[in-house]
């Protein structure tokens, strides 16, 4: 009753954190300090080890190789393409997480030579199979914007009307009608004014909360 | 850059397939010809093999077990607690579906010394974590209830608006209130009446079939 003719794998935890950074969507990601693509620019991530979950194998590799220590990562998928790996037979679960900046520092170590918080739109080429499991955390980013508050935890507890706008936008990848997004975001209930204004360049605007239970 | 310092792992694809049968919620489970749990129900489900993804594995192992042949199954996520499996070490990743009954014929093979749809309400005790994966797949499907016209795929092309309400509340666990029910389907503008009645024991009931490009 043993695994002694079951085929084995080596299996990584692999993932997507996206934040915002001056208003910019960015996605964390590494450098690699060891082959293959030894340089070359990847997510963080890496090997289960016996005695983990891959739960813990991947918040483990996020806080070795970046620094960040993150729970509660959301699963985004298995990647298991035979040949995704040049090692040889190497399964990839996938998580994401959607963070703020703020107070978090990105310290590299472990494998990584580099960490470094990236434009989304500014993606450079990337190890293995890793821009098509970005692909499919903006996908699924995408899917669930409407549907879900989870997209509000990028931004800072207040916020203005255009900010909230710019974070949908930057995820879609297109722009969207101003009017029709505010009566959207009205006709949900999401958010509460919070009585304080922000004033810069322009004329003062005003700021906003998630409503509590709102959605 | 090998693979030779990495712990490996064995991967099993396991099923979650909902049915309605006689108007009840039902899974699809298979009774194990093998050791461990020889002679237990267990969802269908096998090893991943070399050169196969995932997903091809959970197709195929389903169509061996089940004689039942599925695409586009739905990822549900991955089970990884060391010691799930009293062989070693192996990660289950679980995929869920929804079918229709008419049509399927269930026909037990490879591993599986049976096949049959049992109810939701009436599971035996299951091998390994099976009763967990299961339990998520509910919440899953609890968690899209009203967000996804996925679970009408159990339904026929036409039902009756109780029909309809019975499998909500078969996922739920409880009774829903009729008149609540009937208005959030109003509002969603999920269902159009297909101008045809159903008539048995009671009063005639009207059919609906899904809205084309609805909710």
């Amino acid at each position: 009753m043993g695994l002694r003719h079951v085929d084995m794998f080596a299996l990584a935890a692999d993932l997507v954190v996206f934040a915002l950074e001056d208003t910019r969507l960015k996605i964390l990601l590494i450098r690699r300090g060891n082959s293959p693509f030894k340089g070359h620019w990847a997510l963080p991530g890496g090997f289960l080890e016996k005695g983990e979950t891959l739960e813990q194998c991947a918040e483990r590799e996020l806080a070795e190789e970046t620094g960040i220590e993150l729970r509660h990562l959301k699963p985004l998928g298995t990647f298991s393409k035979p040949g995704r790996d040049p090692r040889g037979d190497v399964i990839s679960v996938a998580y994401m997480a959607l963070v703020r900046t703020d107070g978090l520092t990105v310290t590299a170590g472990s494998d990584a030579r580099e960490a470094a918080w990236v434009p989304m739109d500014k993606l450079p080429k990337l190890a293995f199979d890793h821009a098509k499991i970005i692909d499919t955390a903006r996908t699924r980013l995408t899917d669930d914007l409407y549907q879900s508050q989870a997209v509000f935890s990028l931004l800072p507890d207040s916020f203005t009307l255009a900010e909230a706008q710019s974070v949908f936008e930057q995820i879609i990848g297109e722009p969207l009608d101003k009017r029709n997004f505010r009566s959207w975001l009205h006709k949900e209930g999401i958010l509460q004014e919070t009585g304080e204004e922000r004033r810069g360049a322009h004329r003062p605007a005003k700021l906003y909360s998630l409503e509590e239970g709102g959605l």
